[in-house]
């Protein structure tokens, strides 16, 4: 194997440009976290996926053969709208979660190709995962890292982060006593958890619950967290080399990951952490709850009170 | 809602044109066996998915609101290489199933985007429905039509055949009798089946064999008619409205997704069975082991020792 040129990557994990060294040589396995599938994505989403889709030709043009997993979100949390169940009985009549995630993934795949990337290597969904979630749930509770309540499953953050007191935070900066003062504040008015920070792996699934499936716990679902850890074990391996996503993913999403891969298995998942700055639209992230979202097509057409013309796809791709 | 025009269906299990009457007023579910991802699809496939192409939009067209659902089937059968795999420890050197899977999936989103067919409403994955094909398969062992032997379960088609004469041979007009004299003569070199008529819907996984999930039986993986069966319940419910698929898939697989369906719930799964013809090439079907194929590129450049020129995809469309 010819010798492959040196590079530098910044590395949200130790918050330094590091020389990158891969697990094995000539080969590296990276990790995107991709969209969730019950909303068309905006250009903020987008510019995370052309970010990482330029990183991932660049690693190949210098000669790394690239494993790069990036995943669908299709665990949704849409819910029965409450009308008779029993009289809708005919299995056409009922929302089909499916069906929605179906319709924005083929947009997603769309507007990615119209950006002109590269489709990742694999493209795992959550929904076909989990048996995977679920094994891994039990390694968590085997570990003695989570505990069972009520057909629910939590991932006890205090716990862990006493027995492993330089891995809980790390990624982002978070102080872990802080956390845990909050969640004795917040306790009064809590739930099952034994902490508000703790977080959920398995959830019960309540009448209105539609995505369900069976586990020694309860019918239910996996918690949002579970799904990247464990199809992120399934085609890396447990320690790879490149996690990436938004920078808003890093608290909880990326933190919470770490955890569940090292309350699993009691390793590292990712040797480097990437994070895409945000999209600032006027100075603002741009995001939903922010109302300020553009949509790839209405960029290309310049159909946005936030544009004045369109820009062509490629324009937009070398802009982000 | 306003009237629906009564249409004909040629219907392969009587093999008769009937009036279409649909379970739910003004709905459809209709499931249409998918293409296997492990290698790039010939012509003759894309006839069979442009053909139910034109009969989803012409259901549409007439006023009803339809369910396509289409699989992928991505279990596949690839082996490892037989390398020593303790020298292969890591895992991003070792063949992963998912990432052939990925690659023909996306070429075959191209070609049918190309050739201006509708994606289908849902379009799950046989890998991803592990638990419900798990489930089926206890079904079916509760209702007494299957048994367990050495890790593997086979569905036992004369016990099935002579509990329900009237369904096993229907759609494909076998006779049992003689599958079962057949069965007689080969079962001197026969492995662990009770008739070689049976036939495997959880299969022990071997040393090699790479795609492998737990299960009560064994770690192995399910047998290659279960997942339609399981799929078409899961999202069009246990009876549904029209099965579809290339015509040389009538036996065995829609002979053996009947079984399973009928085996685990005691009902039909289909009112109407369509079958595509089989695109024939100087008269004989196009197919992989008649060393026949034209690929879509290939008749869309011309670029092929079968063809003369090349033909725009919307006149492939057209003559398909």
């Amino acid at each position: 194997m010819s010798e492959i040129r040196p590079v530098k990557i910044y590395n949200s994990l130790s918050g330094k440009k590091e020389v990158f060294e891969p697990l094995t040589p000539g080969r590296i396995g990276m990790y995107v976290c991709g969209p969730t599938v019950y909303n068309d994505v905006h250009l903020g989403n987008c510019r995370t996926f052309v970010s990482f889709d330029v990183i991932y030709r660049y690693l190949m043009h210098i000669g790394y053969k690239v494993r790069y997993v990036r995943n669908i979100t299709d665990v949704g949390h849409l819910l029965d709208d409450g009308e008779d169940r029993m009289a809708k009985g005919a299995r056409l009549d009922q929302l089909e979660p499916m069906e929605v995630a179906q319709k924005y993934t083929v947009g997603f795949h769309d507007i990615m190709r119209i950006l002109n990337t590269l489709p990742p290597s694999i493209e795992p969904r959550a929904t076909g995962h989990i048996p995977e979630q679920i094994e891994m749930v039990q390694a968590i509770l085997d570990r003695g890292y989570a505990y069972a309540i009520n057909g629910s499953v939590y991932f006890d953050v205090s716990k862990f982060a006493k027995e492993n007191p330089s891995v809980y935070g790390r990624l982002s900066g978070r102080v872990i006593d802080e956390l845990l003062a909050e969640s004795r504040e917040n306790l009064k008015n809590q739930d099952e958890k034994k902490h508000s920070a703790d977080f959920a792996i398995w959830i019960k699934a309540s009448e209105e619950h539609i995505m369900r499936w069976n586990s020694a716990w309860s019918v239910g679902f996996p918690g949002w967290h579970l799904e990247c850890s464990a199809m992120s074990t399934k085609y890396l391996g447990k320690t790879f080399d490149i996690h990436g996503g938004g920078g808003d993913l890093k608290f909880p999403h990326h933190e919470n990951e770490v955890a569940q891969n090292h309350g699993s298995c009691g390793c590292q998942p990712a040797n480097y952490w990437m994070h895409a700055n945000m999209l600032l639209l006027n100075g603002r992230k741009m995001s939903k709850s922010e109302g300020n979202t553009i949509a790839p097509t209405e960029l290309f057409t310049g159909d946005s009170p936030f544009v004045t013309k369109g820009y062509s796809p490629m324009v937009v791709n070398f802009l982000c």
